[in-house]
């Protein structure tokens, strides 16, 4: 599995036939996406989510994306230090990886490495990003369930608005809700929700309290995740989910099959840099 | 100046003439990035350096890029509150951008606002951006000077090991170094220095300890810019990163036009999703 995801991500030969050889055996697995600023309790609740998964039996795939590391593929070790009660366990499979590569965010190979740990036989496969920017969307996109999590006093003032994580939570999560301010940040959840105006059918994120070192709160979060993968396969919304993450998958593959194939020379570059030609005359001829 | 930016911000009509006749007055400006974790003091420093341009009768440009907010475009006014006492002065051009967009990090616009600023006039302009991931990558290589700031007690323990910032380092700035731990900072940036063999004639970041707020070791900092400009101009570097920056500008455009006609089906979506086809198969035929 390891050198599978090590293939997809490199993208050296062989990469084709391995996705070849995968696609029968795709679309088994529920994808948990977890987002968050640094500090909330990202990895902490990951490894109590194994935990639990493991405890019904399911093989679980951790991907834990640093996106804070874009030129050294799983420099950080941090997270696969916190979760080594899992690392003996040979029903889990834990890799970090690195959100490097010219597309960004995670467009390039995650959805590549999620279908390998798809696959191969993963039941459950959490998603594990820091969430700023591009990634936080991709993480929206790839995932079934997104978890959007917060903790309690951080992100106050100007600059915590952050603008669009309504738009990507299925399941809030207040982690470390034993601490001041978990009412606070309850409220400035609700507040934003009541900004927004719902169809009767949809889904209404519900906010759930937890300790994850403590696992309190647990039970309420697996059972958030699980409506939720019940309201999608309900609502056809599972299958939608799904069709949009073939096609970012389908389109950063084409878009990195061209990227190989664009050359720009010195001398268009040079034209540009002096002054001599614009960039989009130059992509013209590029693309000419 | 700031209808030209929205202009190549939004990419519609008209902004191929823009760069066209912006292209013949590019290559003047001094372009500067500021990147750094939240909260050490980005915005105060770019404060402090618009304002000491502004002494020396420079035109500034500021770009605010806030890539933890890809939905909404300028939605965090944080850096335009806090820089608000440059407002008023017609010498000063400041712009906040999102860094949303399919190609991620600063790829895409970032580069053309650049052109803009440049173009119309700015002596110096300074690109500020949070430093995670791509976008830390881009304003390195958009930038013909990049400090990377921190600040004492941010960003210890396992979260904090940053591979690759002193790869896109020119300037390391130590902000709130009256603070307890400054020289603990200074130590680490010089044990991850030790590290690195250079070759004699490469740059070695100098380390700049400031409080920005109160404007000291501001004159410290200019220094350390400027001596790093011209290291750049004398060793021909300048050159070979304004030509790397216009080669990247070319390709982002280039891959904008691409992906605009990628036209992935349903069917084709469907397909994958329901693992009838692989990715790459189905990009095949994208692109067929």
């Amino acid at each position: 599995m390891a050198r599978l995801v090590t293939l997809v991500e490199s993208g050296g030969p062989g990469v084709r036939e391995v996705a070849s050889a995968l696609a029968p055996y795709a679309g088994h697995a529920q994808v948990i996406g977890l987002t968050g600023s640094p500090g909330v309790g990202k990895s902490t609740t990951t490894t109590a989510l194994v935990a639990a998964y493991r405890r019904e039996g399911k093989k679980v795939g951790v991907l834990a994306i640093d996106p804070s590391s874009p030129f050294s593929g799983g420099a950080i070790l941090g997270d696969r230090i916190r979760m080594q009660e899992h690392a003996t366990d040979p029903g889990v499979y834990i890799r970090s990886m690195s959100s490097r590569g010219h597309l960004g965010g995670l467009s390039a190979t995650t959805p590549q490495a999620v279908r390998v740990l798809d696959g191969v036989g993963c039941d459950v496969i959490l998603v594990e990003t820091v969430g700023v920017g591009q990634a936080e969307v991709d993480i929206a996109s790839l995932a079934d369930t997104t978890l959007v999590l917060l903790a309690p006093g951080m992100g106050d003032g100007i600059q915590a608005v952050k603008a669009g994580i309504l738009e990507i939570a299925d399941v809030f999560v207040i982690n470390k809700a034993d601490r001041d301010g978990a009412d606070h940040t309850l409220r400035d959840i609700r507040s934003m929700m009541a900004l927004v105006t719902r169809e009767p059918n949809e889904w209404r994120q519900p906010i759930v309290k937890t300790v994850a070192h403590k696992t309190e709160g647990l039970e309420e979060l697996l059972e958030a995740i699980g409506k939720h993968h019940s309201w999608l396969a309900e609502h056809g919304e599972l299958q939608r989910r799904r069709t949009a993450r073939a096609s970012a998958e389908i389109t950063a593959i084409a878009l990195g099959l061209l990227r190989a194939r664009l050359d720009v020379t010195d001398e268009l570059a040079s034209a540009v840099a002096a002054g001599e030609m614009d960039p989009y005359a130059a992509a013209d001829r590029l693309l000419g």
